[in-house]
């Protein structure tokens, strides 16, 4: 009796979502990008179809900076690391000497990060780490709650591209699970992507630290070690799929050379498969550094032209923002 | 219009489920571990009360061996792995003389496993690793569809426990998500974890092998290294959990003193936490190898008499099979 209610209650519910799918994408124009995915999941969740797959399933992934929001001028997770250096100097007077920090702390970003991936990883692990989970979810809400972008002063949280979080609804509704999967840090992203993606700290994965157990005053805590666990970029990112997920996905959407494995490892499942890159082409809403459009590739998040390629050749969709998107972002009108 | 008949029709399913929760533990004896569970889910569940947690947050996080099926009279991915020492030994003829492996030959299980930790991970290393995660997939599915019990003759996935099955079930009914957190393989368990628990891969934390992205033939595959990447026992489960959920568990269970510091982290939340003990003290339906009888501790999956003393302290639920349990495997009548 039970089971019969809730299985017509189910099969109810599930038809109400597909139902309305078809108008849930109102911030992409009617082009090949679109119709490309619409056809896919259309494909994918028609029962009886050749091409049906079963909810289980129904894996996204989804890269974030420059994917889900804007990572210009510098991907986000580098403005919080900037603050947090301002904020820490005074506790650091080694730093008015020692690079990174020296030149962050003058402003100087380009000599800052002249020092590249290992400058970078010092950066994160002075600001990010030595802390238990608990304080830097803290941290990080108390930032991301006021932290402005530099260029059009809006929270970060804002700077999501309106058709991207539709696109994330519309695979819900159509029982895909979503996940992030990113090269920024997982703890960084956990605190906001909830409410702002509707993605659970569950369903994202990302770059970390190494976490010790320890007991503090009788409570169980983890604490935050300045030491890498795990770079989840480029090659990286099928593994961290597959130790999170344990599944081979469905559809994945990137931006840059950083996700061509998690394309590639995505494509290399049996059946169909959809891969979309988000080409940044729009200079007048966002920023325009893709290589179609003949300019030069900028060091993080960069679109090569050998990408590019790949894309045409594999047969993966790709989104221009000027074409394809109506609107970037939600506050535009 | 859409919205409010999903709304309605949601409402509906979750009254159908919370009204039929009472009698959804057939198998639990009506005792003080039967009603600490009912109780603390009712507390959490019911709108408007203090106790109330957002479904989100329901977190439960489930140890396999010992917890959700027997482990003796030795943990089953140990089996796996002798019968895969079998399987390899015509490749390799130096095992005849190297150990573990040739006390394993032989038939000597306890000449093999004097080695300890080193001789159980080379074991694993040398039976789990060097081919593709797919196949790595079926070897496993391919084992577990046929591989009986040394004692009992039945199937390893019919040595589940029917109580902890149907508290899966219930927890899953009232909003929770149902995690595994083992120490045995995450991509041991994942095969089968969905069909036989309802836990899908992305939901089983457990020890990995390090894993690498290649190419082979134009397609991506991940290769499986001989390499320890994760181990998730003892305080590495909290680590495992906060890696892979990124929340806290509102509720956790376990058998071992390998899942002390899962229980330690679960009670370290805010508000109102649930632990739980499985004590095997059945030795007629199972085995009896808990210390409140008074029995020697075993090397693997032992529930300590400090573990003991500890749960009384800390006011964590045991459960004794043989008090508590109406029945421990479905097979019984």
């Amino acid at each position: 009796m039970k089971s019969r209610l809730t299985k017509i209650l189910v099969a109810l519910l599930l038809l109400t979502s597909v139902a309305h799918a078809a108008d849930s994408l109102p911030s992409w124009n009617d082009g090949a990008a679109k119709k490309s995915i619409v056809t896919f999941v259309t494909k994918v969740t028609t029962a009886g179809s050749p091409g049906f797959v079963p909810v289980p399933e129904r894996i996204a992934t989804f890269d974030n900076d420059g994917t889900l929001w804007c990572e210009q001028p510098m991907p986000v997770q580098f403005y919080f690391a900037l603050d947090r250096v301002k904020e820490l100097a005074p506790q650091h007077p080694e730093w008015k000497t020692q690079e990174p920090f020296a030149s962050l702390l003058k402003g100087d970003l380009k000599t800052a990060l002249a020092g590249g991936d290992h400058a970078l990883l010092e950066l994160v692990m002075a600001t990010h780490t030595g802390m238990t989970t608990v304080e830097f979810e803290q941290i990080v809400k108390d930032w991301i709650a006021t932290a402005k972008h530099p260029k059009t002063g809006k929270l970060y949280t804002e700077m999501t591209y309106q058709p991207m979080l539709e696109l994330l609804a519309y695979l819900r509704a159509n029982g895909f699970k979503t996940f992030i999967v990113s090269g920024g840090g997982i703890e960084f992203m956990r605190p906001w992507a909830e409410q702002v993606y509707g993605i659970p700290p569950e369903q994202v994965i990302g770059s970390s630290a190494k976490t010790k157990f320890e007991m503090r005053d009788g409570k169980a805590v983890l604490v935050r070690l300045p030491e890498l666990n795990f770079n989840d970029d480029k090659a990286g990112k099928p593994v961290g799929i597959n130790q999170h997920i344990g599944r081979r996905p469905l559809m994945a959407f990137g931006n840059s050379d950083g996700d061509r494995e998690m394309l590639e490892y995505t494509q290399g499942g049996s059946g169909a498969r959809f891969e979309l890159l988000v080409l940044h082409d729009d200079a007048a809403r966002e920023y325009a550094y893709g290589p179609a459009k003949g300019l030069p590739d900028v060091k993080l998040g960069a679109f090569t032209q050998a990408l590019y390629d790949q894309a045409q050749k594999d047969g993966w969709t790709v989104v221009s923002m000027k074409d394809d998107w109506k609107r970037v972002f939600a506050f535009e009108k």
